[in-house]
């Protein structure tokens, strides 16, 4: 008999939250999966009761998600070496920013034959250039790393509204496996061999909101947002495509694409942050701190990373809407000259 | 000296003038085309007064664009003979259901040396299957025709508000004349050789309007909503390729596709009625009289057209939301299994 897989949340905010309940449902009476979920949760206090406790007695996220039941096979571990023991399969779903420190201390300690997959949304800019997310937990803990990104409020996903999601794998064996572990009648996975087209897209759609918003501060209405959101996705793809061989076209129709690039520029903080930079002619910074209660902008760092990227390489000209959305987030460029200068 | 291109408009709806003020003023000082422009107005009294006489003193269509000042060489003219005498450029923009009897009365009475293009949205089904409006013209009249569609809102389109638009073409010289005709810094124009392509998109579009009113009315939030804007698009690409050779994928990232389909299931008519069909449990019929003062619901009429088309060649399992849009709006299929059937 094969070993079943074990499964590893890192990771129990908002998105990890909704994802513990699709998964922990979905190895129930699993043939693959074992049916015991461990996530690691970073452990804090609530209302004097340490959020671990309250996860696994009221089995629910009363931090993060709330009024969401997260499955009794889903196990809230404080302690991330206890959690990952045993892991075969390790879901990275963590703020970006704290990717690097988990893995140095996960190096070395988990399981031969585990495979991760990331939801993280971001992209790392040093030194040397563009890294993705899954490239660092990859090189970091040598195991095979595939991505899942979408049209996904996690609320809206929590709550079991019908969407689709995009899983990007370079293994397809393992593409598969994550299929199975996340796919519900009201989850749709569709598995592509691309991880940087499908992890690319999940960060610059921030870029496009921010661009998206600034034309609903300029009330340009319906045409001009759907130009705006078209012309990023086709920067989008663009810049994929320089900097990663193998970025497939087809990448850029699924969910991880043009589906979560219209639901960030409906909702979401990017568009509504920039809406009110056009509207009060406050700073991006400033309004950062005032309407998103310690949350941080995506879009903005984005959109200065890839200008970093782009100005080493002489290519802004070729880029004109992520250019110019850093302009307006950076060097105070009017935002009537999102139409001008494209 | 080359002779220039004398353009005719056909058509003074909403829609055509809005295009009449923007090709007014692009003619002007032009090399290649001649500055006056005509524009058969169907001859209507408003307040006693003929149309074509507001339209050529005032220079407004107060009936069908007020507000809105189109150029002083746009000259309405109530003949349609008239209209298109010496004209080598003919710009179709009527309601589809006056197109066949238009081209009848033209047929023998237009330029030796004309070509057309069709701002026309719609198919044409009849006992030997589909047809484009631009094949009906181009086959009745013996001409080329391009086509032009985007995510054109005219009231939007004829405030000068940023946007852009595809401009479908068979031979690539047509199209770059159109693009002349027709591009400003406001309105830009891409041209793609597909002219079937282009057209199903403007067609099909008002289809999936109606899916994303149905989940609107079931209030199913922005990703529901995003997924079926994407499978939309998906069933759009399947559909337009399975029926026309040479249809190209990336037809479906222009202006014309991917960005008309998120402009109309934003606003528009169709999304809105579909929306209340839900809310009220009214039938379709009956809030099309209620709710749109005489306009025609295009996406009822044409998801009806393609259902034919589709159930002819027992393809409807493979467009599940086509068909499932089809059942809700003529079949009585509860709303929510827009959906649970795909």
């Amino acid at each position: 008999m094969m070993t079943k897989e074990r499964v590893c949340i890192i990771g129990s905010g908002n998105w990890g939250s909704a994802i513990a309940k699709i998964v922990g449902r979905n190895v129930r009476g699993s043939e693959r999966f074992d049916e015991q979920i461990n996530m690691w949760v970073f452990e804090e206090l609530v209302n004097g009761r340490k959020l671990t406790d309250i996860i696994n007695t009221e089995h629910e996220n009363v931090r993060y998600l709330p009024g969401i039941k997260i499955p009794e096979n889903v196990c809230a571990v404080p302690d991330l070496m206890e959690a990952v023991r045993d892991a075969t399969v390790l879901v990275f779903v963590v703020p970006h920013q704290f990717v690097k420190g988990i893995c140095e201390r996960l190096r070395g300690n988990i399981h031969p034959n585990a495979k991760a997959i990331s939801l993280i949304k971001g992209i790392d800019v040093e030194g040397n250039g563009l890294s993705l997310i899954s490239d660092i937990i990859a090189h970091s803990l040598s195991l095979d790393v595939s991505v899942l990104m979408g049209a996904n409020i996690a609320n809206e996903v929590a709550a079991d509204k019908f969407c689709e999601t995009t899983v990007g794998c370079r293994i397809r064996e393992n593409g598969e496996l994550f299929r199975e572990l996340f796919h519900t009648p009201y989850f749709r996975v569709n598995v592509v061999e691309d991880v940087a087209g499908v992890e690319l897209c999940g960060a610059l759609k921030n870029v496009v909101a921010i661009g998206a918003g600034v034309v609903d501060g300029l009330n340009y209405g319906d045409n001009t947002k759907a130009a705006i959101i078209r012309l990023g996705l086709m920067e989008m793809k663009k810049f994929a495509r320089t900097f990663y061989q193998g970025v497939k076209e087809e990448t850029f129709f699924e969910s991880c694409g043009v589906a979560d690039v219209i639901t960030t520029c409906s909702g979401g903080r990017n568009r509504r942050v920039a809406e009110a930079h056009v509207r009060t002619g406050k700073s991006f910074e400033e309004l950062e701190k005032e309407m998103l209660n310690g949350q941080k902008l995506q879009g903005t760092t984005t959109a200065k990373e890839i200008h970093e990227v782009l100005a080493k390489k002489d290519m802004c000209g070729e880029f004109p809407l992520f250019t110019t959305i850093y302009q307006i987030c950076y060097e105070g460029l009017p935002s009537s000259r999102i139409v001008e200068d494209l």
